[in-house]
This record gives C-alpha cells, structure tokens and sequence, in this order.
C-alpha cells in the first residue's frame, strides 16, 4: 500500500471520529447550533490529515490498532483545525482561501471564527480526557500534557506571535529556525510522540520517533516555504506568494531557494534514516517523509 | 474569618501560583517574551479571583489544604482570564476596559490577544495534566474532563457564541437562563465540581456541590445584570450600561428590576440552603454565596 493510499484509508477513518464528535453524538450536553456548525465547517471535510496519520503510524509501529489510536488522532487534528482557524483571522494572517474555501471568518463572522477556534482547543482536551480514548488515564494524562506543551504558549501558540513579530524584521537563519520548530514543527512532532505514548514506547524507540517527528515537522515547513514560491494556488487550495510578500522570514529568502531544496532533500534522507531500527514496520512513516518533502500541495 | 479575608488570602496564594506558571518557571521551555509578557498581563495583578476560591474552598470541605487545590485552582483562573480576554476583542463585545486597565488587544495587540487568550486556555490543560498537580492520574483526569465541558461549545464558548446571536434579539426568559447557564454558570459551577473532585466527593455531597454552583452561577450572573444597570464604573472596572446598551438579553430587562432583585435574594438563600448537610465547614461558601449577591463589583 503506498502513502497515498494509506493517507485516504485513514483520511476516512479520522473523519469519521471527527464527525462524530462535532455532531456532539459523544458528548452529553448539545451545544448551540451556529457554533457547532462553525466548527464543523472548519474541521471536516478537507484537509491532508497528515498528523493523524502521523500519529495512527507511529503508534503501529507498538501494534497499537488504528481503531485504538483514532480518539488522540481526533484530539490532535482538533488542535490543527483550531490554529488554521485562528491565524486566517483578519488580526493575524488574514487569509481568504483555506483548503479551496472560504475562510471561517468569511463564511460565518469573525467572532464565530474566534469561537469555533477556542472550541475545536478545548473540545480536543475534552477528547482526550475522555476514558474511552484510552483506558490508563496516565496515558491519556501523558497525550494531553505532549499536545498542550506541542501547542501552547512554548509550542505552536509561541510560533505563531514570534512569526507576527517578524513582519518586515530580518531574522537571522537560527531564529527563523526556532520559529517553525515552535510554529509548525511541534504540532508534528508530537503526532509521531503521541504515537509512542500510545505505544507505551521506550527508550531508543521513543528517541526515534522524538528525532524522527522533529525532522518531518522541519522538512515540512521547508516544502511549505519553497511551494509558497512555486507552488500554485488551485492545488494548495490557499494564495501562494503571500509569505514572500508578507516579508515574512521563511528559510527559502534566508538560503536561496538551491539550498533550500538541498537542505529539504537532506531532510528527507535523515527522516528515513531515523526509523532505522524499526525496519520494515515503518514502512508507510518512510514513505511519509517522501511525501511531505515533495508534495505539490 | 470573613469572606473578604478569606478572599484576599486565598488571591495571594493563587496569584502567586500563576505569576510561577507564567514566568515560565515550571515549564520546560521558555516561550517566546513578548507573548507570554501578554499572558501574564492579562492574568495577574487583578480580579477577584473567585473560582479559585469556590474551588478550594470546595476542596477544604473534604480536607484537602488549599496548597493541594491550588495548582487545579490556576488552572481554573488561566481558563477564566483567557475567556475574558477573547470576549473583549473588538469582533466580540468590543470592551476597551477591564480591571480597570485597558483591555489586552489595546494593550498590545489584536493578534497578540487572540493568541494569549489561545495560549492562556492551552496552558490550563497542561497544569491539569501535570503530575504535580495530582497524584492520582484519573483525578487530573476529571477535572481535565470537567474544566473542558464547562469551558466548551456545549459550555462557556457554545453561551458567548449564544450571546452574540442575541443581540438585537428578544429572547424568551428561558433561552436567557440557558444562554446564562452556559456563558456563566459552567464554570462557576464547574469551580464546586472541581472541589468535589479534588475530594473524591461522593452521592449526596457531589450533588450538593453541584447544586451550590448552578444556583450560585445564577446569582453570580444575575448580580452582573443589575450592576450593568445600577453599578459604578469606577468599582467595577469596567464600563457599565454595555449590555442594556446593546440591546442584549439580560434578565434584568425579561424580569424588570424588582423581580431581578427579589430573584437574587432567592437564589442567595437556596445557595446558603444547599450545603446544609457540611455543617459549619461551609462557612466561607454561604459567605461567598451573600458576597457574590450583594457585591458592588
């Protein structure tokens, strides 16, 4: 099975959970019904999947079954959803176009956005906090403090205000660096940890997937900057060129964009490399390293 | 002890609590300055810190010492203070007051509110899920669960997202009540949940815990009504006459002011009522229930 097809087969299942939860089918109070419509329009029916996938990968690698990683799968998708939502907003990046449409705050209003992305936050710790995600609650504690961490203040959130602050400043490679590790790089890096959570991982296995999930998410950032140059809007399903234009720091203006794709097919190889002692088993996390290095979109 | 003693000791411990949090100091990376410097405007130096208080004093009920409530307590406020500072974005209530200080998005930025109201929400999950704040993985758990409910779509989110809706609207005195419930009261009463938690309560004294916080979210609310109308802007810290200013559904308004009052007498005197069976160890929660009443801010 390729990646591609590993990616749709899963894509299915994590929307399936993800449906579930946000037509509140699992939860014990209805919510009210605009606001729960926001949140579905912002996290079903599009999107890559990638940390899902991730995550349901890495925890196979511990014969963890997908219907068992599925809950943390949702929880972290949430979290990715929510971000996508908030940094559209007008304050922040001000983006029109998310995966072929409408932006929440365009399809709804802007202070729908901003609660459909405190929802989507919140519902995913309420996921992950629930027994049937999984039945040690020490292993849930340990999802739920990886994924706050990943996303929170020192993690996502961080990235995302150091970014605002580097409009039309001239960052240095270094701080360009620990501003995707923050912005993008945690989120990924914990779906592969989050997977050795699951998997009850230990010692060199867990380091594995830590160095693993950390190349990815760099390597990731990387083809997102050098496709902001070169890729085109209609498969990215979002405007390209609006980093470059923004002034914004990407490693692409930092390096040049030769050393960008010489560092991102580096990347690449440590990625694969990093799996080693798993041998066949991590296959399709391979495979993924391949794909987030060179996809179109 | 009087209830405003006791407030002013308990607001010291948790102040502190947050000041360690948000200096980073139990964190294991350091968050980028300018954000967490955010944060920490928008959480610390004021408010009455009163979840925290219902929550420890919950907790005291079943002997746990407030120093084993505090980090949970923390928790409870970064959720409380990230909601505060969401709802004064300009897309949402638009308030340029708060604690009598400018409000975050003035004080700084737009995009720098949204986001420490994101990492502010973000970062009580991570307390929640810290071992420190709980032996016991399962009790971290509950209140992850319990704090995700309140705060939620089908909690405080799904009310403010009720809230907006309603303005220009005549709602019926019960969507009032359960729009109330939801913006207010969830976390009000979550706040005597969390302290049955923290107390492993169980049957009857769950229940009258979780009596005491509905009724008491509903005073709480109904006292903030009639302040909008009858209270001072320079004790309240805020402005006044917004809500009946923007044609917002207050009961005050549904009940007419007399009724509102007699209303909030009674709500007063059920509050006290329900924690009958705790004896004089409910001391300072039948304060809180008349402070909360009658308070002029």
């Amino acid at each position: 099975m390729t990646f591609a097809d590993k990616i749709s087969e899963t894509t299915v299942l994590v929307e399936q959970r993800l449906a579930d939860y946000l037509t509140g089918a699992r939860g014990p109070v209805a919510p009210p019904e605009k606001l729960a419509e926001a949140m579905r329009y912002a996290a079903l029916g599009g999107g890559k999947r990638l940390r899902p996938v991730l995550l349901i990968e890495s925890a196979a690698l511990f014969g963890v079954r997908a219907e068992n990683a599925l809950d943390a799968a949702a929880a972290l998708e949430c979290v990715h959803c929510y971000s996508l939502v908030h940094d559209d907003l007008p304050a922040m990046d001000d983006d029109a176009l998310r995966r072929g449409r409408p932006t929440v705050h365009l399809a709804f209003n802007e202070a729908t956005a901003i609660l459909a992305g405190d929802g989507l936050l919140t519902l995913a710790f309420e996921i992950l906090a629930t027994p049937q995600t999984h039945g040690d609650p020490s292993v849930r504690g340990e999802l739920a403090l990886g994924l706050a961490r990943a996303a929170g203040w020192a993690g996502m959130a961080g990235g995302q205000s150091l970014d605002l602050e580097a409009e039309d400043q001239q960052l240095e490679v270094n701080d360009i660096r620990r501003l995707q590790a923050l912005k993008t790089g945690a989120l990924i890096q914990f779906a592969c940890v989050g997977g050795a959570i699951l998997g009850r991982a230990e010692g060199e296995s867990w380091q594995a997937l830590e160095t693993y999930g950390r190349l990815l998410g760099q390597a990731f950032q990387l083809a997102d900057d050098l496709l902001d140059v070169t890729g085109d809007t209609d498969k990215l399903g979002k405007e390209t060129g609006k980093d470059s234009g923004a002034g914004k720091a990407t490693l692409v203006a930092a390096l040049g964009l030769d050393e960008a794709r010489a560092e991102l097919e580096r990347l690449e190889g440590e990625a694969i490399a990093s799996l080693e002692k798993f041998g066949d088993s991590a296959h399709t996390l391979r495979e993924a390293a391949t794909f987030v290095s060179r996809r179109e979109y």
